[in-house]
């Protein structure tokens, strides 16, 4: 059974590297005692040991050990046998050029429908969705293709901002960029606040956390998505 | 000769469209009568009938006609015979998609090297420079390259934002994505605040408005170039 969880960000304002994520993250990645992590969106241009590093550093506090993906020769073969994999945050197009240039988008989303746990933040959350279109990230490389895992029938949106009232900047709000992805695209976008996350089991996608999410659907006024909310027939 | 505006921003706060720059616009097209403007950047989704009816409203003004080049069957042949362009802001991916798929890329950056007076907004200015990968905006279409105008010899970052020293918000600073961007490429970026245009004339390319802006180098903490810097021989 697929078990995916997609968190909006790594990090919560004043907390630890994954710290409020950590007790579910025992209870879904139980027995797996070393998780394969992959470090392919280098955030701040960090290299793979270092960010590799830090996540198992985190980890270590539940009692797993953790493997960088660069650390492997066959890189398929290291996401094939996985007990466990978890994709870090940083750029968005950097991921998928690179999963993409190792052959492993497909693979990767085989693999996690067939049953591995997975576990994205970020970037690595915002290839859960469809394709990785609506992104904040900066196009710092060129991508062979848009498209992504598709483990989730919709879009996301990590890190959602909501417009800031008393702001006098004039570049796009989020929700605008949103309104201009749906001028294009039908696919429904799933605003996530930092501090959420979605627990995929099957088909069954839930939102976790305390606090809403924005559901923007095309043609239509966006909408609040509470705690708890099922997600499943989303699409 | 050269003769290009490259503005970070359309509109500012509290302002009307192309307000703050129109005396300069006086200057820029002077003789040119009617200005070409294309308006597939359609920011928020907008047509491009009111895109361009928008932009012949504040042309009016200053005694400018505006034709949008949707309205030619010969899309080439309207940028060739051009008297001026002006390119506005919105998604600069579709911007960029559309200006191949019409197969202007080339023909519009030799067009305004060879001395046709050019003015660009926001996305309008990403492409100025070499390439499109210091845009802000999301790839809700998937252009066939980033490569750009390149009539300024680096890249542009408009509606650069400073950090915000109390956001409590975990997503990736402008600094830092900027800072990603130069780990795989070694273009200068220049963060255009809103306020701020670049003036080209031949080689000379001087920073216009009140403000100052911020440099990127690779492999350099940034620094602030002021009003009036000479910015001629970045590259």
């Amino acid at each position: 059974m697929k078990k995916v969880i997609i968190a909006s960000t790594s990090t919560l304002h004043e907390g630890e590297y994954l710290d409020y994520l950590l007790s579910e993250l025992q209870h879904h990645f139980e027995g797996c005692q070393t998780i394969l992590f992959i470090p392919f969106a280098r955030p701040g241009g960090i290299s793979h040991d270092e960010y590799t590093a830090k996540v198992r550093g985190a980890f270590a506090r539940i009692q797993l050990q953790v493997q960088g993906i660069h650390e492997f020769e066959d890189k398929k073969q290291a996401v094939q046998q996985a007990k466990g994999i978890f994709t870090g945050g940083g750029n968005t197009f950097l991921l998928v050029s690179q999963l993409y240039q190792y052959e492993l988008m497909q693979l990767l989303s085989d693999t996690v429908k067939n049953g591995t746990p997975y576990l994205g933040t970020s970037a690595g959350s915002n290839i859960c969705g469809l394709s990785m279109q609506t992104t904040n990230d900066m196009p710092i490389v060129y991508p062979p293709s848009f498209q992504t895992l598709g483990l989730i029938p919709f879009n996301l949106n990590p890190h959602y901002l909501d417009p800031m009232p008393d702001s006098t900047h004039m570049g796009e709000t989020r929700e605008t960029r949103i309104k201009e992805f749906h001028a294009f695209n039908a696919v429904p976008v799933l605003g996530l606040r930092e501090g959420s996350w979605l627990e995929v089991k099957g088909d069954s996608v839930v939102l976790k956390g305390n606090l809403s999410a924005r559901l923007f659907l095309q043609h239509q006024e966006p909408v609040e998505m509470s705690a708890g909310a099922d997600l499943s027939q989303l699409n």
